[in-house]
């Protein structure tokens, strides 16, 4: 090809890359909730990409508000792109028999909505779920709520809030406000905004409309003044701890019938969670949670980081007791939780909880000399062996500074040199980076003046291993 | 939604899913992997599923042979699903300026490819690549083959062969048989097919065409005898090991100048892995190695299991110093290896290295009385806090001896049992469930009357934790 005519490198509107100090972040959150819900039993799964349109729409396109993204398959099918992990669950369950009974399964993938993109939004985005089918039990949603919590204290994210409420609560207000059925869903999906648009933009939505951030006119379910009122004075209810709002609710609905079963999930569940001395601080009963999705049938939830409230819910979930009725005549009952994987991880970024070492080695071994490559190869792989991460310089070839430098924008802790004085003493350097980089200087010259350790070190080569591993070991307790 | 109306579950064709058992394979495929790859200093990085068509195919379409999945982005734009890691890779190093250099990345996830599905060929597979871009030096190559060969020995695949060549000798082959500049790569492509279609499939596409497998004829090349007869004599090289094939390389191509440079490659690399004691029947030079892809411009190589050559290629890559510069006006050179992880998977199936145990929880706590869930889940949380995966029977109620054999299902190995006679005492019973899985009966009986240890003891609550504790210790001691 000619040099000249080159494609411009570019990427689609609402997609990004995941550079390593990002990827590496994003594996850690992975990685981390991949071994709580494995604490918990949950086990893998994996499905396709790819799904018949009619899987993920229903018949009736229940879920049409979902921008999907339609292919066709080489069969000239009609196929789109998963836009969750919960619909494809659902097909699984239908479709295995010999699954075990209750499905307790984790499942980490990406999904893709063909959305309005916009700052933190995106079109492609990593989603992981864990989700409990064949689980009538409402001990069951207590400990969803559990392994949450404990998947926020292991990345070490102490601020954040859980909330809980139910739909049947929502039902219960659905007769209090004696809203009309059809209006129901609409109401939850504008209750489901509070905290976007506000008490306004809820009071306008329920009644005569609004204009939108972007100036689009947004329609309102004209509710008349006493359903509007009763609204607000639900969603104006004690907030904060578990015991209080319950109490409340009981009676905001002491005359309504249709209220008791959500206020029996909602204590049921804090009995859970009281016994399990779980911090009412930390899981919450919310009122004014009720998430968008159609198929919910009872307690719902969603978390967010109190310390970085800008970037929204990071996690939520709820029970959908129908929703494998749409591929089997069985009646199961089913419970998940979805973590937005990418939003925590922007949620993390800012809160400076991303760090800027990329680096998976601990030792580069710099290239001196291409005479010695094979003895470089071969010191990379001893320490390798030795279970050290070692890797080679293989850039073009340049001074040892260059080399340290990239070293250094790695955040490489350790390097070692071999030029052709220390070849033929049979010797090596071992320099300790760390003593280089500005922002730890401190801490580590301090380290290596009590510990009577210098910056570098030259020690015979078969020495090389543990003088390593000791540099290391004095790193890390740095 | 009517329960009569439900839609079938079903899969499209060549996609698959993956059930516990093989999604735990799976994943730990992929663990060891990026261990691996981590070890030698590789960065994660992650793409889009998503590209510009251009981008994906190039300004010539060069590999058109690719079936990709194409549609349209929500501005009408021309997309297609990645059909590889590589291309992707290139983009990201002409786009970013500020990545490290070298850039050592790895990646692993989905790719797709609307070809004609077969057994053990999908639409949809997983690949996991490490690519060094920027490393000029054939040491790089070299430390390719050591992590290949260190994944396989990781994975406990001792009967590995990964073997190598170089487009560079092709070239040499390309004057040695006197063939036409255009004809070059259609060549390689019929001796990358050797393995599959044989010696005689091989001579019938070089000159007048054959009939594949399925009835479609495949038209020949039209070489003349004396140049097939030069092809031949070429794949007819010895075979084996590292110094031979070369050293008979040499003396076919000894009056021929084009094919020192591919010579001077395999002593190079054939140098490094001496240095590092690879073994030689590990890492082979086989000179039928060609690669179908036109990018590849010097070293390449491919591996297989000995004990399960009928899953063909399950690792493969080589170097390709051009592909930057479809993006860009620098020339960068790469060199790479990818993993087709579910063909690996397969072939591990197929050696019965993929077990049946799918628990991720060691212990299944029973629900003996609804009365007592709240226990149940304390019991379950205090064991996780330990560090001991637990779960709770979450499923519809039934009695112990159903519970239990859902955790013999899934290979839970301890049961903990909790009824109102334990209750009251202050106990719980815990159940070694190993002693009932039959296969494992004759180890585990025997491992439990050495121990004095029986398959069930009852214990105040507060020896929960030290009583599994040991009892697990058992277990894998047996």
């Amino acid at each position: 090809m000619d040099a000249k005519s080159h494609i411009e490198p570019r990427l689609l509107k609402g997609f990004r890359d995941y550079l390593p100090r990002e990827m590496a972040a994003r594996q850690r959150i992975v990685d981390t909730t991949r071994q709580v819900y494995e604490s918990y039993g949950f086990l893998p799964l994996g499905t396709p990409a790819q799904e018949y349109t009619l899987i993920l729409l229903g018949k009736y396109n229940e879920e049409s508000n979902k921008q999907i993204y339609r292919l066709e398959s080489p069969e000239g099918e009609d196929v789109a792109l998963r836009f969750d992990l919960t619909v494809p669950l659902a097909r699984v369950v239908a479709m295995y028999q010999d699954l075990p009974k209750p499905f307790r399964r984790y499942q980490v993938g990406p999904v893709w909505r063909a959305d309005k993109p916009d700052p933190g939004r995106f079109r492609e985005f990593l989603q992981f779920d864990m989700d409990a089918v064949g689980c009538p039990s409402l001990a069951t949603d207590a400990e969803m709520l559990c392994a949450m919590h404990d998947v926020f204290l292991r990345l070490r994210l102490d601020e954040f809030q859980i909330g809980f409420s139910s739909r049947k609560v929502l039902e219960g207000l659905v007769q209090y406000a004696d809203i009309e059925p059809e209006c129901a869903l609409p109401v939850f999906r504008i209750i489901d905004k509070l905290e976007k648009i506000g008490r306004q933009g809820v009071r306008e939505e329920l009644t005569g409309g609004r204009l939108d951030a972007s100036g689009d006119f947004i329609p309102g379910l004209k509710l008349d003044q006493s359903q509007v009122e009763c609204i607000e004075k639900f969603l104006g209810l004690p907030k904060g701890g578990r015991r209080g709002p319950v109490t409340a609710l009981k009676e905001l609905f002491a005359n309504i019938h249709g209220g008791q079963a959500g206020i029996d999930e909602l204590e049921e569940i804090c009995g859970y969670l009281d016994a399990l001395s779980i911090d009412e601080s930390r899981i919450t009963v919310d009122l004014s949670i009720a998430r968008g999705l159609d198929y919910y049938s009872g307690p719902v939830w969603e978390a967010k980081l109190l310390n970085a409230p800008q970037f929204g819910t990071v996690f939520a979930g709820g029970r959908y007791d129908g929703l494998v009725r749409r591929f089997s005549e069985e009646d199961i009952p089913a419970t998940g939780a979805s973590i937005g994987v990418d939003r925590l991880l922007a949620a993390m970024d800012h809160l400076g909880m991303v760090g800027d070492s990329v680096a998976t080695a601990q030792v580069l071994v710099t290239v001196m000399d291409k005479a010695y490559l094979a003895e470089y190869l071969n010191m990379a792989r001893q320490l390798r062996q030795a279970g050290i991460p070692a890797e080679v310089y293989t850039g073009p070839a340049k001074g040892v500074g260059k080399q340290l430098k990239y070293a250094n924008q790695l955040r490489v802790p350790v390097a070692v040199v071999m030029g052709s004085d220390e070849y033929e003493k049979g010797q090596v350097a071992i320099k300790n980076l760390n003593v280089g980089i500005k922002e730890r200087e401190g801490a580590s010259r301090q380290l290596w003046e009590q510990t009577g350790k210098v910056g570098q070190t030259t020690v015979p080569c078969d020495q090389l291993i543990v003088t390593v591993g000791a540099m290391l070991a004095g790193v890390e307790q740095g």
